[in-house]
């Protein structure tokens, strides 16, 4: 299984922005929504092998985290405003408890942050996509359970950059541009289809 | 200088679509949208040696062709609403004569299709994103004048593909999976920015 935590430092943890003004109005979340189209969607479907989180530090409600699992998630259409629309109804529906809680087919939301996402994932292999580090084409990459770790246009938080050091994850590159982050995604994850390929 | 074609089979030639259901009115521009963000924007700004064509195919006023050049466009955001609202005013500027004719800084017009992107190109190294071609990682790339042709979600049509075979591109895949083609142009351009850093 692959997984993508995609952190937004302004994203709206409330459903109360605009669709007609997502980027303006949202805190970014447009950022977050094309690292989601890039990570689970192929030409006509999902990648069942993948699992998304965006964690959204903005607005009155944060922190919160998302959830979506491309193995049981439907109907997600690769456009910004269906995407978006997806993401206001889920952050829309109550939830209770810790944790994360199923409000739709394959989406999940908690009233939590990183630390939410940090236990759900439980052990795994951890990256982290930054600038100026190691060539991913030339890393070792764990096939079983990768988990990548991004910030959003403004980079990581301190608080976020610090856990994730803690996590001992991997910091790297995916080239001699600085690239938006849906694109370091697509990156990564041509990078894991070769692997697969040639592995077998 | 680095070029990109894409030919939208259905997308929009006319500007009546609304940008509040872009991918249900407008014959999937939103696909090309998305391939014009990946071609041209970095992270915080333009890549200034690229150059983007979107050939529309659809709606009453086709065909049609924009082209948007990064060293003289200006404010360009990378969601898929800005992209939308500066595409439905381009297609909204009075156009005449033939041959593209600017409309704003950096955004040209041509009231046909493929035909016009061909005499505008001039001399050029052509390739063909298709999928289950030869890997772009191992094929030989112009980095002088190189220009990509894609299709959209759906493909190549008949007349395009035959005018791309006559004009002698080579075909070129980006991996083992059948992707978006805005990813295929995210693979193509860090391709092409590995091999020019390499070059010094």
């Amino acid at each position: 299984m692959r997984r993508f935590v995609i952190i937004g430092q302004r994203a709206s943890a409330s459903p109360d922005f605009s669709l007609a003004d997502l980027a303006g109005s949202s805190g970014r979340l447009d950022v977050l929504l094309r690292c989601l189209r890039a990570a689970l969607l192929v030409s006509h479907g999902l990648r069942r092998d993948t699992v998304v989180y965006l964690v959204l530090l903005g607005g009155a409600s944060a922190p919160r985290s998302l959830r979506i699992d491309g193995a049981s998630a439907r109907f997600l259409r690769p456009d910004e405003r269906s995407l978006a629309l997806l993401v206001q109804k889920s952050l829309a529906a109550p939830v209770a408890g810790a944790g994360f809680s199923l409000v739709r087919p394959g989406v999940a939301v908690a009233n939590e942050g990183l630390a939410a996402v940090l236990a759900d994932l439980g052990p795994c292999s951890p990256y982290l996509l930054e600038e100026h580090a190691p060539d991913l084409r030339e890393a070792a990459l764990s096939l079983a359970d990768p988990v990548f770790f991004l910030g959003d246009h403004q980079g990581l938080d301190p608080a976020s950059g610090a856990r994730l050091a803690a996590l001992g994850a991997s910091a790297i590159g995916v080239g001699p541009v600085s690239v938006h982050a849906d694109d370091a995604i697509t990156l990564v994850v041509n990078e894991l289809d070769r692997r697969e390929a040639a592995s077998g």
